[in-house]
């Protein structure tokens, strides 16, 4: 179900009854790893997808100091990464496509630490895949205006938790898997983009 | 020795006196691993400095396919690099900055072979040291505008081989590597910028 402002988006939100269609299709079980990259405060939200339930698994922040040099940020970052590769096993990744930069000094430093995140993510064989962050609300919130708050109750709302004391990028992690597991379910994975 | 002008420079390098001085301090003993990053074709080089000599070690090309895609790309890039420090244990590292990127959308894919590349070897602890592009060529040639052309016959003069058969992203490696070299070689290494 679209959603045609964010004043209604609010009503049904406290309502409790926000109609994006949860996953309704059989899919088998699969667990997925959403990243929100950034160079200091990397978002992580795992998500385990079993029919139609979605589960969430752990979530997070890989987070380094603001006076970290770039190889320190770096190294942290792909370690992190790796970590929870080794901890968790994802099946695949989900990932937010950097299309909103207009800044080419921003691209770039959003880019290195991209860079990071997925050749780790690729030389443990995990499919990747990215995901525009307008799709993601649009997916989750069934609005592509959505605010980081929004996103977060449905968040809540899906996945039974509470994200009172979550950094908004775990949650913006979590909403990265949900946005793929949704894919997953339409159509026998129709809606679901081809890996990176 | 600075260079005003392309003509003056071609006459010197035709000449064979191009007069950039080469190392002139004593330096102790280190390896150097230059890396001229791209997404699909990153030049290497690898040149061994000991007090006044430069000796090349290696260089080459790492390669990925055109319709490879993006993951694909940055596991190669990755695996190559650390194929290099396994193989020859670099002392420190020194790649391009990209400084010179106008576009947003070449600088975040700039950026994600940069990010593969710097978290490589930031795991491995080396040290990684960034120089812009005229910079390099004002170290080598003398000269901030010099041609790739150009370039490569001052590598080829610095280090007495032959760049006839080579890449021009390994000269550029190899340049970045002669670079740092020099900077090493300034009043007991103040040239030398501080590590990213």
């Amino acid at each position: 179900m679209r959603v045609k402002s964010q004043a209604e988006l609010e009503r049904l939100i406290a309502a409790g009854n926000r109609k994006t269609p949860p996953p309704t299709q059989n899919i088998g079980p699969r667990r997925i790893l959403g990243v929100d990259t950034a160079l200091r405060t990397t978002g992580f939200g795992l998500v385990d997808v079993d029919r139609n339930q979605l589960t969430a698994v752990d979530c997070g922040v890989i987070k380094t100091s603001r006076k970290a040099p770039l190889s320190e940020c770096l190294r942290n970052l792909a370690g992190g990464i790796r970590e929870l590769v080794e901890n968790y096993a994802p099946d695949l990744a989900a990932v937010e496509g950097a299309f909103y930069c207009h800044n080419v000094h921003t691209a770039m430093i959003l880019g290195t630490a991209r860079g990071a995140v997925i050749a780790t993510l690729a030389e443990r064989s995990i499919p990747i895949y990215e995901y525009a962050p307008r799709k993601v609300k649009q997916s989750v919130c069934g609005y592509g205006n959505a605010t980081k708050q929004q996103v977060a109750m449905l968040v809540s709302q899906f996945l039974n938790i509470n994200v009172e004391s979550l950094a908004a990028d775990a949650t913006d992690a979590l909403a990265l898997a949900i946005c793929h597991a949704q894919g997953l379910a339409v159509s026998g994975g129709l809606a679901v983009p081809a890996p990176i």
